[in-house]
Parts: C-alpha cells; structure tokens; sequence
C-alpha cells in the first residue's frame, strides 16, 4: 500500500493506541488485547477489544479484525502499537496490519528493541524463522524525542512517512513520553486482567 | 460515618469512576464493573475491575473489596457511581459503600429516577424488598447543573456535603455532563465486553 502523505495533521487527529493485558509468560491462554481511541492528546472516545493467543501467531490477524470492525474504524487516522510482539512473542506484521486497515502503523517502544536478545529468544518457539522474518519486516528503527530534547522513544513506521509519524507522536504525547492513547490503553488492559 | 468536610477541593483530586459493560438483560451470569482512576477531569491515573451477578445481590461487597485492594485506594478522594443500580437490579448500598470505604459517595444520573417504575419492576425479582430498601436508602435525589445552565444531572449522595458533591461534579464534567472518570468508565466497560 502507498504511504499515506498528511497534507495536515489536525490536533484531534484520531488515533488509535493498541496494547496487552498482563499474564504469566510461558503459560498458555488467551490475553487480552485493547484498543483506545484518542481524539489528539486528550480525550478518550472509546474502547476496542480483542483476545490473542500467548506467544501464538494470530495477532495481526485478530488485531486488524478488531479494527476494521469498530465502530471507530471510519474515523481512525492512524494505528499505534506498543511495540510488535503482544501476548509473549506473538508477533504483529506492522505492514500486512497497515494492508488490511488500509491505516498507518506506528509501533513505538520506549527502549530500544535489542534484535540480538529477540533472535535468541525466539529459539525456543515454533515457527521461529516465521516470527523473525516478521519482525525484520518491521523495518528501520527511528529514534523521536516527544515531550522535550531528554524523553527519547523508539518507533517502526509502515504507510507513513517518518516526518509525519514523529510529529503524531509529539502532538499525542500529552502526559508522558508515549502518545496518550498508548499510555492508556497499557492502564486499561492491565487493569482489566488483574481481577 | 460522619460526613467529610472537604476544606478545599484540588483541580487534580483522584476521583473513582464507577460503571458497569453490557450484558443481555434476564439473562445470567457477570457482567465487568469496572472503575477508572482520573486526576480531576483530565487524566487517567488506573483501572480496576471486578465482575458481578446479574440482578444479583453482591455489588456493594463486589465493588468494596475492588476499591479497598487497589493500589490506588490510598488516593482516592470520592467515589462516583454511574446510578446505584449496576448489572440490571444489583444494587449498590451507598451507605454501606461510603461506611466500608471510608470515601464519600456520589451516585450520579443523567436521567431523574422514576422510583414508581423502579419498584414496579422489582417485583419480578427474589428479594425485591430487600432491593427496594437499599435504592430508598440511597436518600435524597439532588439536582445538579454540571457544565452549564442546561445540562443538569441528578445525584444521591453520602459521606460529602451536597456543595461538595456539586462542586466535584462540576469540576470533574469537563468533556460532557457528567464527571470524566464516568464517561470513560463507561467506554470502558462497554467497550470491554464487545468482543
């Protein structure tokens, strides 16, 4: 899909921020996986969710069903997620994501993924060779101060440009170093897990 | 318990939103409750979760022991209901709310309560007298202009003085009529129980 050039970005952009509940690694189960729409960096306009297999291989899968058929689909601009993997190793395709959405993708990590410690990892899944060649699919590694010239975080971008997902990035930061719908949607999920 | 008296009300007091996700009505089983942790009317601080029985009878334990186990509890200023009657008839004595918690407890509506059809459909349930007392408990229905002139919402109140609990609800209904942590609490919980 073409990369999606923003003539503007409006300061209640929506966006969609993407993130998973707590469980004990190297268990089996479902985990659930939330998505928060954010007009900006502000305000909260609603709750998606979905659940996706521990350290299994249908994340993307799951991830673009649940938004293609939100509600908030039509109105969504831009999808962020917490990093690629969810649920253990269960990886995200951030460009077959951005296929089926017909959205961007911005996956933002506020450490730098160590691709060496990945691979190691993932030595002990099935499917490895798949799970890798996903995440090398993500692409570049950029770095975007948010907040200020200290609050440095990491992102993977598929179907924009770097230039416009930095700038979502700085304008949805609004209380931490990671856009408000990210930051939020980490509360939602693990507060609904720890029951 | 005797009333708290609030000497000053801070633009970021912790506030608890409290509200219930969807469920088929007449049906069994639980239904989330979920409460949301908000810094006056702006930003989410937490989450927390708890499920109760429909038109059952646990959701003032339920929803104490939710609170008191958070690890937000400590900060907590007020405790906000969205009505008193949560997953169908299971009604939360904010009496026993406010006296287990030691928080004060605003239970807010944006429609006025209709007791007669409140009553009248309680008789199709077990122990509607019982029912019956804890929503008459809930006293006085109070009138609350929040945003402006025309939106007004009705509250019950208990622990707080009724200037108190305008003033918070006031302060805290900066998106829509009614407090913050309750639209998002009901974003939440609704959005939560869409899979």
């Amino acid at each position: 899909m073409a990369v999606k050039k923003f003539r503007v970005i409006k300061p209640e952009i929506r966006v969609l921020g993407v993130d998973d509940g707590v469980f004990t690694s190297r268990s089996k189960g479902l985990v659930p996986v939330v998505g928060v729409v954010f007009r900006g960096g502000y305000w909260l306009d609603g709750v998606m969710r979905t659940n996706v297999k521990i350290d299994g291989l249908d994340a993307t899968k799951k991830i673009s069903s649940m938004i293609i058929n939100s509600s908030h689909y039509k109105q969504l601009r831009v999808i962020m997620l917490n990093g690629i993997t969810f649920a253990g190793f269960n990886v995200v395709d951030i460009k077959k994501l951005n296929a089926k959405t017909k959205l961007p993708v911005i996956a933002v990590t506020r450490e730098k993924p160590n691709f060496k410690e990945i691979r190691e990892a993932l030595k002990n899944l099935p499917k490895s060779d798949e799970r890798w060649k996903t995440i090398k699919n993500a692409g570049k590694v950029y770095e975007v101060f948010t907040r200020n010239e200290k609050e440095k975080v990491y992102m993977q971008i598929c179907g924009i440009l770097e230039e416009d997902a930095k700038k979502i990035l700085q304008l949805t930061s609004t209380r931490s170093n990671i856009p408000e719908a990210l930051r939020v949607a980490h509360l939602i999920a693990s507060g609904i897990t720890t029951i």
